[in-house]
Parts: C-alpha cells; sequence; structure tokens
C-alpha cells in the first residue's frame, strides 16, 4: 500500500472502529519499546548502525505478512511527517529527526513500529474505546513474530533493555484516550486526575503543550514498566478507567437533570457553528468537536457517530491541511481550509446518516 | 376564512412574495386613515357610535367581496392581538384597546382595515420588496369601493379630516421596511438617516422601542400629508428609497471586497446557530436573522429565501410563541419553544428547497 493512501485518508482502522465505552473512552494503545541486541541505543550510534537497524527492521517488517509496509521518513515533505503524528502513527520526536527513521504499519494503521526513535523499535497497537486487553494481545503476538527474526536486547533480572530507564523491564506503555469533558466543564476533573496520578498513573493533554487537554482529550498511562507483568499492567489500568469513566458518566447525569435545554444548547450550537462556519482556528474546532463528541454520547446527534469526530481531529490540523492544499499554508488560509473540510466531512456523513 | 388560519400561518401575502430590490427593501406599505362623516372620531365617541362605526364598517367590508373577513377584537385573547400585530396586520394600539375594535384583512393578508383605531378607518395594503406604486393604487382602489358605501369626513380645502393633524388631507402614510445590515455595521447608518429625516422623512426602528433597529430593520416613512398629491408623495419616497438602497448596496460590495471570508463566516454561522440552537432569546435571535437575510440578498444560502426569513420574524415572537404553545410561557421555556420553531422552519425550508 503506497503510503500516500495513509497520508490522504483521515480516518485510521481503530478510528473508525467503535469500542467498549467509547462515550468516554476514545481508544486504547499499547506501545512496546524493544532493541536489538549489541547495536548501540539511537541517541548513540554510528550512521552504520542505524542503517543496520533500518535493514534488519525492515527484514523483520517484511516476515509481518502482505499486510504491512514499511516507509522510511527521510524523502517525506515535513507535513507529510506532522500527518503522521496526527494520525497518532509515529511520535512527535521521530517526526523531528527523519534522517535514519523509519515507520511500518498495517494497512488498517492499528499496528505500527516505529523505528530509530528513542529506541530501536516502538511497536504500538491502538483499539477503538476501552480495550486494553486485545491492545496488549495483539502487540504481544507482534512482539513475538519480529523476535522470531530479531535478536532483542534483554536481560533476565532487567527484562527489555531500554534507552531510558524508565521503560525497562516489560518496555511497555498502556494508555487511554479519554474524554472527559464534563468533568473539566465542573471543575472536577483536576482533583480526579491528581488521585489518578497519585496512584502511579501517568496523566496528560492529549493535545496541545503540557497538561493543557484541547479538547477535553486526556491521555492516562501506566509509569511502572518494572516489577509487574504486562498483564497486570494493563489489569490496573484497566480498573482506572473504569473509576474515570464512572466520575465523568456521573457528572452527565448530573448536568443532564440540571440543565437539559443549555446542555442541548451548547451540543446543537457546536453542530451548527462547525456545520456553518468559514473560518475556524484550531482551538475553536477542538472545542466544537469535544462539544458534539459529547452530544454523540448523550444521543443528541444521530446524524454523525464517533467515527465522523475522531476523524475531525486529524482533519483539523496543520499537516493534514498542509497535505490538502499541498504546501504550508498561513494561519488565515489555514482557518479557511479547516472550516471548510469540517464542513464538507459533516456533510458527507450526515448524507450517510441519511442514506442509512 | 377563520381567523385562527390567519394566526396559525407565520406568512402573509406580502412576506411569501418576492418584490423589486428585496436584497434590500424588505416590504413596501401604503396606509390611509379616514373617517366616517357625522360620528366623532374614536378617543371622543361614545359607546354607540363606537357600535355604529363597527356596524357601518362590516357592512363596507361586505361589499369588498368573498376574499375579505371581518373579525371583532373583544373575544381574542390578548396573545391572539399579539400575533395580529406581529404580522404588521393592526397597531399595538388597536391591540390594547380592543373593545370596539375590529380588523378587516383579505384572505392573503396583503390588504388589511382597522376600526376604531386613532381613526374610524385605516385601510392598508403592503407589497413586498419595493413597491410603493402598486400598494398605492391597490388602497386608493379598496378606498374608492369602500367610499361607494360610506360618506367619509372630508373638506374640500383640508381633505381628509383625521384624528391628529399630521394626517390631515390625503391621510396617506406610505412606507418602506428597510434592512442595512452593512451600514449598522460600519456605523455609517446613522448620517444617512439623518439626512433621510432632514428632508423629511420619518425613520425608526422597525422593531424594539425607540429608534433602536432590532435587526436592523428600519422603517422609512413620509411625515408630510398635506399640500401634495398621494402619487406625489410615494414618487418622492420611493426616490428616497432609491438612494437608500444604493448605500446600503455600497456598503455591502466594499465589505464583501475588504472581508469575504468575514462576511461568509457571519452569515454561515448565523444559519448553523440558527439550525442548532436549542435556546433562543429574542435579540439573539433578531441578529442571527438580520445576518442570514444578508446572506441571501449575498447569494451565499442558497437553501433559503426571503420569504423562509420574512415568516421567522414572526415566528419569533413572543405572541406566536404562546398560541402555538396555548398559552403565555416564561421567558426560559419561550427560548426553548423559539430555537424549536425556528429549526423545524429551516428545515422545512431546506426540504422544500432540496426538492426543487
Amino acid at each position: 500500500m503506497e503510503l500516500k493512501e495513509h497520508l490522504d485518508r483521515p480516518t485510521s482502522g481503530w478510528s473508525r472502529g467503535t469500542g467498549p465505552d467509547a462515550d468516554v473512552v476514545v481508544s486504547s494503545r499499547v506501545r512496546l519499546a524493544r532493541n536489538i541486541a549489541n547495536i548501540r541505543f539511537p541517541s548513540r550510534q554510528s550512521p552504520e548502525e542505524a542503517t543496520e537497524v533500518l535493514t534488519l527492521a525492515e527484514r523483520a517488517v517484511g516476515i509481518l505478512g502482505d499486510d504491512w509496509d514499511f516507509y522510511r521518513l527521510a524523502p517525506l515533505t515535513a507535513p507529510d511527517r506532522r500527518v503522521l503524528v496526527e494520525k497518532h502513527l509515529i511520535s512527535p520526536q521521530l517526526a523531528r529527526q527523519p534522517q535514519a527513521a523509519a515507520v511500518a504499519m498495517s494497512h488498517d494503521e492499528r499496528s505500527s513500529l516505529m523505528v530509530n526513535e528513542e529506541d530501536h523499535l516502538r511497536l504500538q497497537v491502538m483499539e477503538p474505546g476501552r480495550n486494553l486487553p486485545q491492545a496488549w494481545q495483539e502487540a504481544n503476538a507482534m512482539d513475538d513474530r519480529l523476535e522470531a527474526d530479531l535478536e532483542y536486547a534483554f536481560e533476565p533480572d532487567l527484562g527489555y533493555l531500554t534507552a531510558c530507564p524508565t521503560n525497562l523491564g516489560t518496555g511497555m506503555r498502556a494508555s487511554a484516550m479519554v474524554h472527559l469533558p464534563v468533568l473539566v466543564m465542573s471543575g472536577r476533573v483536576g482533583a480526579l486526575l491528581q488521585a489518578v496520578t497519585k496512584i502511579g498513573y501517568a496523566v496528560r493533554g492529549m493535545y496541545g503543550e503540557g497538561t493543557d487537554a484541547v479538547g477535553n482529550l486526556f491521555q492516562v498511562s501506566n509509569q511502572r514498566t518494572l516489577g509487574m507483568s504486562e498483564e497486570e499492567i494493563v489489569a490496573h489500568l484497566d480498573q482506572v478507567l473504569g473509576q474515570v469513566i464512572q466520575a465523568e458518566r456521573e457528572s452527565r447525569h448530573e448536568l443532564r437533570n440540571q440543565s437539559p435545554d443549555h446542555l442541548a444548547d451548547r451540543v446543537g450550537r457546536a453542530y451548527g457553528i462547525l456545520r456553518g462556519a468559514r473560518l475556524l482556528t484550531t482551538a475553536e474546532a477542538m472545542r466544537l468537536i469535544s462539544d458534539i463528541r459529547l452530544g454523540i454520547a448523550l444521543g443528541m446527534l444521530p446524524e454523525i457517530d464517533y467515527a465522523t469526530v475522531n476523524a475531525l481531529l486529524v482533519i483539523c490540523r496543520s499537516g493534514y491541511l498542509a497535505r490538502v492544499a499541498g504546501r504550508e499554508l498561513p494561519a488565515a488560509e489555514r482557518d479557511v481550509l479547516r472550516a471548510r473540510l469540517v464542513r464538507e466531512h459533516l456533510q458527507r456523513a450526515e448524507a450517510a446518516a441519511g442514506g442509512r
């Protein structure tokens, strides 16, 4: 499959689907850090070693099957690399150092592999909704198949060796993207996330800088990678997710009882503005997208679904816009194009819903 | 025709049509004040005289033909009387003193007659767009037919006698409702309307109190009724209208050249909010309706037309809302119902446009 096809479509396998508890959990992700034995970590490796890693990785991806393709990042334009970041297929760090870097992915983009990021290999599986155990199983199966071809750096007492000691052991990071609009609205999100942090989980805004949660989207992930099995990590994080889901749902229930008209008005206006605006900044678009995701969760917007809003999160972003335009755009032109693409996307979704 | 039918439909003959220069001129109106000879003016008449006027008026309306009906206001609820005001069929003053009052109207509501307002009779013809000469011709024909049955109070040197001396002579008030959103936006409307006032025309906001022009709708009317023929009054006012139209069009042209995206955004958002909101105050609704009327004028909203927005002006108002609800509503409930009726009206208009 041509990389172009991946870059052109704003959806991924995970983002088109709907998983359990999709009213709060957008996606679940498991990432495994792996390094090839006897080659130095990317930050210290020689150009020859970097090339060797690329060669070995490409060969190993070959055995993952016809469903996989391997793409070097060096030939890509900066906006195209950004699109890969916007689709959660590579990290911003990898996009910034494309020379000896590559990404491999399955056709549906649910599984992917970064090469020469902080570690030689970073395997990732993303699933829609609250689906950590399945993401782990798939990542584990993928890992087994790669390990049949590659010799990993592994120590019996330390587990998988990683560039950063925080990844030692399982090399695993499990995370979920959660949408907490009403906890944010009610001001309760701070206390909840503080509690989650205290028991050993990291929480950050999914988009934007620092802890600012653009679009009310947060990522919750495990911190510990050592001294626990992968299954334990996944089970614990899943429990935490259960509590986060409950807290958000209770807040929604309360808000709906207290101000049903204001809630419906907020959702209806957000949809109307996204459908009608001719200028949209990222900040406004993300705020409105959050409102309509909430509307879907509350059954207020039958004409669209989670897949529609998931795609909007990519469509709105500067890399994707630059790709559609064929060039980097100044902010004012981005706002015009963003509004147009959002409008057209919603029109198509409505037409599809009308035809159902 | 039952009065109920008039009260239930938010449209009138004039508001469903499109006349010349409809991009700026919403409607043209000619009103004639007439009194019956040898009966005192309403402010001074006895109950018997009031009844006599009603009886004479009802008989005279009978000869206007099958297309006409005569309705006494006394049995109507206050909200229903307000609907007649909102549809421009009677004045607020008549609605406040319904005891000996009546209204007659043609089925399409383009012609109507108030009985026992400030004068015994007030004939009115409303036409869509810039159409003063036709409104005058129809009012004149209606007047001739009534005069065949009634003896008017008339003095050769003073013309028609009226309760207020400002109406003496022709007893005619010609007016036009004009939509000046961009002159308001650019702050130029003040100077223009001052100039119009200086040459002898009255300008006021069409809705709301005093000179505040809710929805950017203004009424321009003649002040002089004496010493000029009806044709002269109409021709002069029509000239003034031509200048007002030109000024507004030039401002629109300029704005469109300077900020096409912002203009399109403003119109698109207004439409989106009217389509999506679940709570709408009158003030916001009138502001948004002004924006979409401008959008229609600029060809930006092919899914709706002037008839759609004309009906919204009635749908949004408290009398009509109370009629739909079957009772007077508190403000919060009005905002919910207003939003629902506006939304449904636009949906129907879109569906009709889709079917064209």
